[in-house]
């Protein structure tokens, strides 16, 4: 967000979760106020308590190099996503993994959705890229429709959907998704469909690619950590496919041990953490609906809210932008004004535990609305 | 070392370090012995206490995304380091460094010693950039010569110096590393020093070329937490450059959040830890002096050993390899047949505790010999 220097480079941060920089600018304040980040689409349980644990045992065995091929990880993920081992690649967090597949296929021309995640466009950028951006209709909620499937030109080479979308909160049903990699696989164009957020959809089964996967070795899910479990300070994320060979380039394309030990065993240990899940999904489906109810009171519409965040367009005319009306009160949401596609007045907001929410709701209640 | 299956990728693994699969192929006995791995250079002291405790504090904040800017971690290490701050960057490991740069540059053709650090070569190798080798003498120990510095070619983008040389220990005092930047620099060739292990030596200060980087902004300097800190499971590494413009390019060149909050936190703690350095170098040397005169005593012949290993030629013609009879015995050495310049009777051994030290001593005594 803040353009920086700070003893550092002078890099413009342009993702939610930058909770230093928000630190930093009310460094000046005698009592600043403490920052309650809805910038960053983290699990607001937090780290599983049995993750914590063992963490904290296996302090010792952080001197030694990682495993490069993160075997006992991906013994356990296998299992865990039923999957094939060969067709899973876990990288130092989902973005790991966005830049390995870019290094590796480099790209001529790509197509993303707009909005979406920028990190998909600044990856391609590395590999001078052409990037063509398929607009989301605002007055459709930013829905992708039908039409998209035909739209789909036969000379890119790689297609990066984002399911449920960031920052829109928007699905694709997942026969659409096969419809698009049926296209995608006629005009030999690799598929990537992000499902870093599938966790935390009421069901997520409905929505996930991964029964395409061994029919279709142009599809490339990628998955993460980070969210779900709320480990984006660990990063671990991994990508799925049945094109083995793809996989093989994705290791070539970086250093052999990107991929922590920490976060190995963080994530071994995630997927026992069964319960953690069942009560992320009912906090999220309740929360949600306590948000959704209280925004729409106060006059707040919300476009999309399908997994642990909620799209919404701020309506009044204010002085100030909403973020910045916020952000004195010690609060972060996420400005989407930098995404292609949006301007101001978009924000992407985080479900939190019911007491933060509440401080957002109050807190909404208070700033100006003219 | 190994070529495995393992419910993931087979995937040829080239560096030391790799206690996974050595695991593996003892896992068929019943009691498999414990494994002494002598084959990664990290440091015998293991992770330094205030370290150890401060990762153990901060697990709760694991949860949010870590700042991209490292600024915390880089305040301090450009204090530590006594260089500006714009001329510091952090990576996932020195080998993230390495990927990085060569991703910034896309270099044409390149030079790098042989034998060294394969990192060099695999990190080129993915921008199918052309690198010569310059093949460094086994009359002479593998030392490079001053020749060397009128045999760079003016046609290279990019030379890297290994310093102390990976695998060989030898060094190359700082007043040839300023010819050889000297030279790089009107050519117009980026000088790649990598002094990951320049903390082990007895006198570091008169092998870096740190005092050249503000003259000279073809100087690239790749320094890591990993061995002297013993934290190579956690994967800290950095790089030090006057050329502000580069680092921007090497940070565009990745994902923003490369760096662990585990890893920054561990970072800014080990620079507190100035006794663990003075023990540090305490043992490496003491140990060393212990473990060239038992090779010698056996017969075995020491090539150099400026850092925390030993680089030795098996000089016995015996049945079965070293690294085989030794790993019989649960015991791990560098079998640096792999490294491009060497054939198989080169190891590099790490120098770790005494107790470690005798136990490999007493397994290179009862070795056949002839």
């Amino acid at each position: 967000m803040a353009d920086l220097v700070n003893n550092g480079h002078r890099v413009k941060l342009i993702h939610g979760g930058d909770i230093y920089s928000a630190q930093e600018q009310l460094s000046y304040m005698e009592n600043p106020p403490e920052i309650l980040d809805f910038s960053a689409n983290i699990n607001p349980l937090g780290i599983p308590e049995g993750v914590r644990q063992a963490i904290i045992k296996s302090v010792d065995k952080y001197n030694a190099y990682p495993d490069p091929l993160c075997r006992e990880l991906i013994f356990n993920l296998s299992n865990f996503e039923k999957v094939p081992g060969p067709w899973l690649l876990c990288g130092n967090g989902a973005a790991d993994i966005i830049y390995r597949l870019v290094y590796a296929k480099k790209p001529n021309k790509a197509m993303v959705l707009a909005p979406t995640f920028a990190e998909y466009e600044e990856a391609l950028k590395t590999v001078s890229c052409q990037t063509l951006h398929y607009e989301l209709k605002a007055e459709k909620g930013f829905q992708l429709e039908e039409t998209f499937v035909q739209a789909i030109q036969a000379d890119i080479d790689m297609l990066f959907i984002c399911n449920p979308n960031n920052p829109t909160g928007q699905l694709v049903p997942k026969e659409m998704i096969l419809r698009i990699v049926q296209r995608c696989r006629a005009l030999d164009i690799l598929c990537v469909v992000d499902e870093c957020f599938n966790g935390f959809l009421d069901d997520p089964e409905k929505y996930t690619a991964k029964e395409y996967l061994e029919e279709f070795e142009n599809l490339f899910i990628i998955k993460a950590f980070t969210k779900i479990y709320a480990l984006a300070g660990l990063r671990l994320g991994y990508c799925i496919s049945s094109n083995e060979e793809l996989l093989k380039d994705l290791i070539k394309a970086g250093q052999p041990w990107c991929v922590s030990i920490v976060a190995q065993i963080a994530g071994i240990q995630a997927m026992k953490e069964k319960e953690y899940l069942i009560r992320t999904k009912k906090l999220i489906c309740e929360e949600r609906k306590y948000l959704i109810h209280s925004l729409d009171s106060l006059g707040i519409s919300v476009i999309a809210s399908a997994a642990n965040y909620i799209f919404v367009r701020w309506p009044f005319n204010t002085n100030k932008p909403l973020h910045e009306m916020l952000f004195a009160q010690g609060i972060l949401i996420r400005n989407c004004d930098n995404y292609y596609g949006l301007s101001l007045g978009y924000y992407r907001i985080c479900i939190k535990k019911h007491e933060d929410n509440v401080a957002l709701i109050d807190a909404l209640s208070r700033v100006e609305k003219q």
